[in-house]
């Protein structure tokens, strides 16, 4: 029904489901199992975040990217309390008001140059604890890649945890890309989460070549209370959720997560290379991830999308991104520059 | 990893995926679409919901019941209205509070002697419009086939929906098991919806052979608005959409859910013809559709949950529910009467 | 601008302010003080609150009953709890679902007798621990006097705490009309609270010849947390907060809150010696507080409401409800009777 | 039981009752009047609302400004709507996330030098129209006076009320201290409010010598709808609002508000020319209605508010806030002024 062979630049969600992971898939549906999580895939899957994660976690499998976020923060607070986060941020800027409709959170948000917080950035909105005119920060927010494809050090995220640790905050990571993160820093997952003292993160599948599927990774347990029910309550428990984990076991039980997120790192790296020195395209930033953001002129912007979709990223500064995912080819990126190229000298 | 022939009589979201619906995944799963519903599949499965319920509904494919249920109410009132329902619904049930707390909603609770609502026992709770102290009854929500298995006819919906109307109240349709009411009924989808004045529903698909997947059918689209937003803050929005839409083109297109849902009924026939005279056996109402409840000794209940997995109903009565599914085979019906009967001898 | 005669039975509420009252507004008139309750008035209030129901309690005034009850909930409760109430709670019926709402908490309602909850009547709700599709039962919220004019024993509340609390949920009593409880019962406010293990009430002063003012009193920290930050975001934080603590400084002072309470019992057993006897009047049950339930004709109440301001509590069954307060005279009553007599005769 | 004498500059709402406020306390107590504003002191209040703002209007009283604020808020805005306000708005910094968590509401921020928006400012948030990931902008509030002691001109809020309209938003005005900006622009309250379109605003009687009381006034009943049941559920439905309604008659009936308003005013601007030529005083911003703004050491701040309560403004600038109320005296402001002099030079 689809022309097959289409591939775009505008977001690692057009992609469709990874072979091995439709593979899994059919392995996994045969027969009965229980509903709800009872079933042994979704057991196995804990096992497997625990290998790359560490032994304490606990993993809540839930449909997408905006239910493990909410949840996720839910569970980090009271009533009362706000969320830190940067202004560019997904549950700020893309969820439709789900933090504060759905969990009743205030968040507190914060300019950056570059979508990444720091504990400078952070002071201007933690503070006001004990007034009660002031919902209480709770809990600091990062994303990484960040939705603006810049990249955390483990560092940075590590002075950030003992920021809000020391203040009495919990510190929660938005990890839509987190594979996409560990193949640029070339690290193991756990090295800028679990080992930096990260509490809960949003560990992204859908991006990385699932049909669909993220989960609540719960680092430290004292950070976090009643995921069973919010999950429910929340409208992201799924029945037949030995599909969900079965995907996961097939992207983390070997190395396809990071065959995934290499690839589409490198491609993004590919493309960059390819355009940067072009005329009249200015790469705003380096690419750390899969994204690439540059400025070029609207008119070619106009044309170019006619042949290969793309979002524009600020229709103000006229900065548009590029992102790649794990199933663009080098032919895809060749073809798109030719055609980027052409349209620059038009 | 599990045992694939295992075939439980727990509930009909212990089968996995039809196979024509995941042949249907592995079509769909090819280069790149767009994301969020704008694609082919989507558009495509707005016309088959057309041709089942008519020219004027829209679909909204969601991720499961719960959402369905709390969007779709969300979409039907104010933030001051209250919905009337059977106390047995699954909204009021089995949804962890959602509809209070995600939607804002108080939900008026009627009982009932089997799971239906009537005029008259809608009057206990349709009262009270312009008294601010009462949330305001906005919509009247029914299940069919409902939590206890039983069976509305087109006149009993009609009548519903003509009291809900004439009050100025819309009415909303559970359908989580919609496909075997029209099996049972012998009706096509319309006959009982569309035709008798409802208002909105959700279409139930993974108890009927999805990998996962509910889609909120507006049928009269005075009574509805906002589902676009609602639905991204409600936490429902699946990116790679194309993936739920293409199982509904695969159930719906063809008679694949039909097939499914005759077969269902058929076998919880079977099974109740096969265990209604055995002694120690009170059924507790014939079935009407893929449920069979009855009442039988605890001690015979608990040998026999460990050989084949089911729910007891209600621990007061010792009231159980044998749930058959799109795959549960005459084999299974017979090795499980097998296996009661023995049980009762013992 | 009003007929400062007019003395009506529908409610407590319509009475005006105890002059003792509207004194002690004037006396903490003057000068400036600090605003949101760190002024003396408020820090002399709680010793008020102490001396009633013991050293360990915390009072946090607000404006209205509804304001109190939802506030006092919340800080009760997880996000995913519930809460067991009598169907006819004040907190079901008569907040136009604030609890649901603004507390988004899901009621799990009893049917009674007589709006009393019992241990055995509790069993009908208190279950589903650890079952995520279930909002998990964590307060019994009982109202004394209740909503239908009887009286807790304190040995019936006590059996409901221990009932509650070997089941690790906490007791909520809903106090707008406490002073009449301990009037009628002849016994210390802290007899059927504190002494019984009730672990938060909500203190009515409104309806004892107040202005206006409420108090959620916490008999059991370990019960209830956040009350200072859910009290402003519930927009329950009064600024000019003296003028509430000064009037319940006035009510609960002295013995003015006792006075008025007895006062108002007794206009109510008047009018019941009164009325028990006349033909067609059926009184429903005994008065035990401040208000008198009968049913009588239709006609009857027609004519008479035209006469005097009562409310139809029931228009299935006729019954009508007579509330006397702290103002209602004896000669009051007779007038009243009087009505009646002459209106049953008509 | 305090110090009658003590007049400080933290806030206006740390003045008592108005004398002409409280003998209408008392003129309104007598005898019963019906409960929940259907008395005729609360008809009349609906009069002398229309005088001021014209025939058409709707006046609804609640308890206090950040319960007027939600409700009317929530009364302009679908369930998936967003409010657009400068960053220093009050809904924003000062109610506990209450718009957020109670009425579901996400806000745009925008930072202002000056606490006011404009249409080039609004720019900044006002996009993203039919974009399901974005909470839809459907109202423009803004402050006057504003939270940094600012005054919008009647133009001013004119162009706002274009360009929200253009855009199919309408515009919401907190009106915390409108009096003050009635008489700081010696205008009619009309002049700014209905007369420029606005279409629903919050009225603040308790800084201006009320007990407590706001009134949400409908300017445009087009763009409000539910209040009835909104101010009930959201805990704002006074019983005995005879007392709130009697209060509004005393202040809006003749010209007390005015007087109150423009006395206040003028001690700020008398507080002003005493110390804008202080050394080491740096006065932010010319007081345009009650406060005055100013950077004065730290060392001198924290002597001085040991004579009197003040509040810091801004802990990094060092900025501080005075603000003078209905009742001070020129007395006050000397006395004040002395004790500031007195403090700069030790």
């Amino acid at each position: 029904m689809h022309d097959a062979t289409m591939h775009a630049f505008a977001s690692d969600n057009w992609a469709g489901i990874h072979p091995e992971v439709l593979a899994a898939l059919t392995t996994a549906n045969t027969g009965h199992l229980p509903s709800y999580g009872d079933d042994v895939y979704t057991t196995q899957m804990q096992e497997v975040f625990k290998s790359h994660f560490g032994d304490q976690v606990e993993a809540w499998p839930v449909f997408n990217g905006t239910g493990a976020n909410v949840i996720a923060l839910q569970s980090m607070t009271d009533r009362w309390s706000a969320v830190i986060c940067a202004e560019s941020a997904h549950i700020n800027m893309d969820e439709c008001g789900a933090p504060e409709r759905m969990g009743g959170l205030k968040l507190l948000t914060v300019p950056t140059p570059d979508g990444k917080l720091t504990p400078s950035l952070l002071d201007q909105q933690a503070w006001g604890w004990g007034m009660e005119h002031r919902a209480q920060p709770k809990v600091v927010s990062i994303t990484q890649t960040t939705e603006l494809g810049t990249l955390y050090s483990p560092e940075e995220i590590a002075s950030i945890c003992v920021y809000a640790h020391e203040r009495g905050m919990a510190v929660h990571l938005d990890g839509a890309r987190l594979a996409n993160a560990a193949a640029a820093l070339d690290l193991p997952l756990r090295a800028f989460t679990t080992d930096v003292d990260v509490d809960v993160l949003s560990f992204g599948g859908t991006k990385n070549g699932l049909l669909m599927g993220e989960v609540i990774v719960v680092l430290n347990s004292d950070a976090s209370q009643g995921i069973k029910y919010l999950r429910k309550s929340a409208m992201q428990l799924s029945s037949k959720m030995r599909f969900i984990s079965a995907q996961f076991l097939a992207l983390l039980g070997g190395d396809l997560w990071l065959r995934n997120a290499r690839h589409s790192n490198q491609m993004a790296r590919l493309l960059y290379q390819a355009v940067r020195h072009l005329p009249k395209v200015e790469v705003t930033r380096p690419p750390q991830a899969n994204a690439v953001f540059a400025i070029i002129p609207d008119e070619v912007t106009q044309r170019l999308q006619k042949r290969f979709r793309f979002n524009t990223w600020n229709v103000h500064t006229g900065e548009v991104r590029w992102m790649c995912s794990f199933d663009t080819s080098e032919a895809d990126v060749e073809t798109f520059v030719a055609a980027l190229t052409d349209e620059l000298q038009s």
